[in-house]
């Protein structure tokens, strides 16, 4: 805390923990706050977040409130999509792909606004504060950061609500004793992780989710739908074109509906600990499943081989907070290159918590039932060509085999 | 066919097509053939192969008939389970993996009965003529190799039943007509593949199906199992120890009643074309589920890494036919490795299709609820360490963003 | 042999194995022959093929020879030296990256030349083979390919020669004995194979060189070079900018002067042999040690090490021929992306076969003296961080080290 | 410092700088210092060390001196040089090959002694901080690590000289001033840096080799010389059978007096800054060309090319400090597999700082001249098969081909 700040732009939430920190700058730095609250599909309103601001003494014209949801759609999430990124081999990123659009804009905001410094209210155990920060020291390599959980004493659920009070910050009453999970939540997911959730080997109760209904509570009719892509892109739904954040939408609430999307894991964090979280990724989860459908048909196998092996890199990368690296553009720069004809048309059955592909078909597909067929194929492929395909593979193995035996 | 053959190793299935692969390699090569069955849990009666053999004049010490099952689990499945592998980002491989245990068998009792050739009634469009090939090659250099598919003028169906009615081999009523798909069944999985299934678009039809329940007519009640895992292998279902094959049984029928393992797969096979099969691997997806679950607690992040980053190529390896290459073996040994304090108790949800994993708990579990907790950890972890930690993951993007900016 | 062909482009030499398939062709397929022959540095003359070709009664506006020096060098050996691409470690890859080349230009002349067919003189054994053919297929995938070494009898020297002279194609006194090795050249390398090359623990003999003196007989005094690159390719030798071909042919005259680039090695080739081969690569050699170079201060770590994993995969695909394949160009879009910034001047020592970095300097250099120096670097790096960096990094191993003991 | 400390180990040169931190171990943290001096091969006198400990006040039977150089070579060196391990394609790793092996005996002597602390010299911009540290978290995670470096506030060399008079530790001569520049050596190599490497535009200063010399003071005449190889490891120079530590060091002098293995490097280092260093490796130079060149005759191509895809992962582990990981162990175990065979000798020029391989055999080699030859092959190799092979290859270009055109 020996740098003197003069200007800070605050990643808003308008919630309890970021309203305390906001008044524990405007205290302990004696600096000015500018606070930044993104729309990113959490679902929450977000003008309380502007009135939370101005009450605490934020300048009205330091008060900025966006609607990111496109730009996180199109920009990040389906991106990451193309990558068919799965970190461990199961989580959608949902929580990941967020951070680095929210530090882009902090940092855009502090130079518009002059600031020498951001904050944020992610804790010193997570992930997120890797995030964040990573983004921020990418995108402008000089600024200030603060990251109150590490800096102050306000460690205990009781100290803070005391701080709280003591600076006229309102308390909502489910706030007051200790919260049984804690949330994150954007147009992806929902993520919820902590207390409830800390035993590995007890069942996530049934209260902790928000975002799906339980797949024994699902229809039982399961319900058909098809996605078309184009450029390795979602951009329809049953025929229907939407934008990237609308079509995300629709997707989650047909997840939400059909139980779709429920993940019990533990992962491995950046920072070198194991956490168990519950994630909900409805839309996402169908979205996947999609993708993979589509690309069947219209990646080549050299195409689609070096995307999967690529791929737990790539996640690795988002998980860990690097997407403003160059490594991760490089990556994401051969992903796309594989995209351009993953255009077609995917059907799927949402039924009790399954996302099941039945059916793709695309302009541009490889797959030849000509070139496959059991049937005569009219001279499409000569069989005996795999003789020698088998013989020049085995070589290699037969000289091996000789020397050994 | 220039090459003089003596005697040749059949892998014969009693079935019509190989029935007619003895007779035609007795007729054309004017050769003994000596017939290897072999039981992988295809859940079909053996013995009627031996009779059918004797028919054509095998002589009797000639047929082996051999009861794979266990040797099949425990040392194919059970390795490529450690890998968590899946090609393709979804197929659990169930075809491949017993490819190359049928061609190990095959080259055993070539030697013992001093044959010079094997041969196999794979197509020659196929992947796994390249499986069992490349197996003899490695295992026996020097074996010579008939592959009738590839060979001979009997292309269509009509020829095929006209050869096996002029030479009096029993052609069963619903092999006269063209099948609607052909099959692969083991007690890992079934395949399904061809006719019906070629036009990728077009939604498997209920008939196809033979292992599973429909996810729609599986139980409205989920059932709750446990699988113990000593050292990366499962052991116990439901606390009850149980063998290799006897496990994957006991689970493909908790799949099967579950409609739990279809998959509807465009895959790219080795031989270069695209194709479209359905796979049905019940007891394979849970236990598949439950590996990685017992690994998210008993792996450290660098082993688990480490292991998805090479599963494709393992992956990719089973499925090309190399199993038997130092490259394989290699990987497994890195692999294997790994999986030695991987032991503890899975919960699993088996419900309309899906596995749900609910809770793992190992004795040697690497999870710390007293790191990760959100409450007073007492010093297990001091937050501040996570600035340095940001901050020297920084550097490099910091020194970037200067330069670039 | 069964399909008629109309008319072939040959790629043509004007050496005896290629005029001896020029009139092969002619007479086996009754087809009209058009031939193709590329400058690509090898250093012949060229004039002489056209005389060749019209001799055999080739067409005038059916002879193409095109100086594709330019397009060689700007269009593939500078992209795979962006990769740092190495086979096994150690080859530059000289005759791989020539092949899509001239299979490119081929087609093109085919489609120009309305031809149906394509022709070349690799052998069967070889990799050539398969790069030129993999090259035609990408490119036109229904053109009709004559190889001739895997078709015709005349497999020996003699047979060869004999056919020559019936059909009145002049033989040099050298071709009417066995050549004592074989080779192939382009400005990029020359590469020496066969008969006194065969036994790889025999030293390969003086006389097998020839573009690089021996480095015993290079100058006793070291001279010192300077290569400029802009944007990862080399645009500048001791300060003059050259064209890339120039610059290419330039720098060979320097590594021919000190002995620069041979490499005897024992390879792996795709057909599935090992082979033993001589290459000199005296221009490539010094180029791939500058880029190297240059990199070092211009690249963030996270694209070297990212460009360093992939490195043997692209080195793999341009050596078995997939340079036209939508992997290869996957990966080369990464690399491409990494290479913006790669721009500054190398000092190099050339020494008696030695190429020697002495330095590096970069407008874009990403070393900072400020950062790294031993004295006081007025707070650019704070020591403490490194506490916490480690801490966190040793978290996951203490978890572990505390199970495992 | 809050901690309390009682014994600490050491890990102690007997150098100026070592001697401070063993003083001020003692006052700052009033506790008992027991020292810990390596014979790693780097060629000073030990004895010394002990005097001083003796002097300052350490117990006799708390002054440990191990010879470790062949634990070194055999258990850490050799391991390394299986994987052909090179970081940023150059560099032997020969400063991060040795720091475990400190750390690990370090962690065994603290047992012994039942010291709570271990203490090292490295400063708090480089990578050995993390290494020792990361390799003492691994085997002893409960231990109490001081690093002076990051905590004390001798940052200038005044300083720490003033501290040593203070103390009566005598300060020789040639540390009075400011060293131009810092060394590290092992029987491996020894590495420069620092001062006036500080520009990697200006050359390195012929007074900072210790090692080596000049390529241009060696022998007009180059020196052929064998090496032998077991199972993946060097046991024999010349014929002579020799202990893994003689016969680096027999290396190391051929190399010296040649001038092998000087490398003037730019590198990035894991704490996230640039360095540029110099870098002398005799024997080890030697070592590596001739452990590929062996390979390239024992090894399969699978294997080959596996180990290449992960050498650059296996060096970036090394170099970062994480031997003692599960991640390098089940690299390692992959690796290993490799070697069973590679067992032969390998010829080698030495020329004026170059190694140049001229022959190479084994009992295992899977070189066949026979299926290589240019000459007839009496049918090991059918040409023909090279036409399926190619087919089949290019199936998925032609389809590809055949889409896109």
């Amino acid at each position: 805390m020996a740098d003197k700040i003069n200007r800070v732009v605050l990643a808003y939430s308008g919630g309890l923990d970021t309203s305390v920190i906001l008044k524990w700058l405007q205290t302990e730095y004696q600096c000015e706050v500018v606070t930044f609250t993104a729309d990113l599909g959490q679902g929450e309103e977000l003008e309380p977040a502007r009135k939370k601001a101005e009450l605490m003494g934020v300048k009205p014209e330091h008060i900025f409130i966006d609607d990111l949801r496109e730009e996180f759609v199109k920009d990040y999430v389906f991106p990451m999509m193309r990558a068919n990124a799965l970190y461990e081999g199961l989580y959608l990123l949902g929580t990941s792909i967020a951070r680095p659009l929210i530090a882009k804009r902090q940092i855009e905001i502090a130079k518009m606004v002059g600031a020498d410094a951001v904050s944020h209210g992610a804790t010193g155990k997570g992930n997120d504060q890797v995030r964040f920060e990573l983004g921020y020291y990418a995108l402008q390599p000089d600024i200030k950061v603060i990251a109150p959980w590490r800096e102050w004493d306000l460690t205990s659920r009781t100290a803070l609500i005391d701080f709280a009070e003591k600076n006229q910050i309102p308390v909502p009453k489910d706030k007051r004793g200790e919260s049984p999970f804690s949330t994150d939540a954007n147009l992806l997911h929902t993520s919820s992780e902590g207390k409830v959730l800390e035993d590995p080997w007890e069942e996530v109760p049934d209260y902790v989710f928000s975002r799906t209904v339980n797949p024994e509570d699902a229809p039982d009719q399961p319900e058909i739908i098809t996605v078309d892509f184009e450029g390795g892109d979602a951009v329809a739904i049953n025929g229907e074109g939407l934008s990237p954040a609308t079509l995300l939408a629709k997707l989650n609430d047909l997840g939400r509906t059909h139980g779709i999307g429920r993940l019990d894991l533990v992962e491995n964090r950046f920072v070198g600990m194991k956490s168990r979280g519950m994630y909900e990724t409805p839309g996402g989860t169908i979205l996947h499943a999609a993708h993979r459908a589509i690309e069947q048909v219209t990646l080549d196998r050299g195409a689609a081989h070096l995307k999967d092996e690529l791929m737990p890199r790539y996640a690795e990368l988002l998980y860990n907070g690097f997407w403003f690296s160059p490594e991760r553009e490089m990556l994401q720069a051969a992903i796309d290159h594989s995209q351009t004809k993953v255009t077609g048309t995917v059907r799927l059955k949402l039924y009790k918590g399954g996302v099941h592909v039945i059916g793709r078909k695309s302009p541009y597909s490889l797959y030849s039932e000509k070139v496959v067929t059991f049937e005569d194929d009219q001279g499409a492929y000569d069989q005996r060509d795999a003789a020698g395909f088998i013989k020049l593979n085995a070589l290699r193995l037969r000289l091996l085999g000789r020397r050994d035996r």
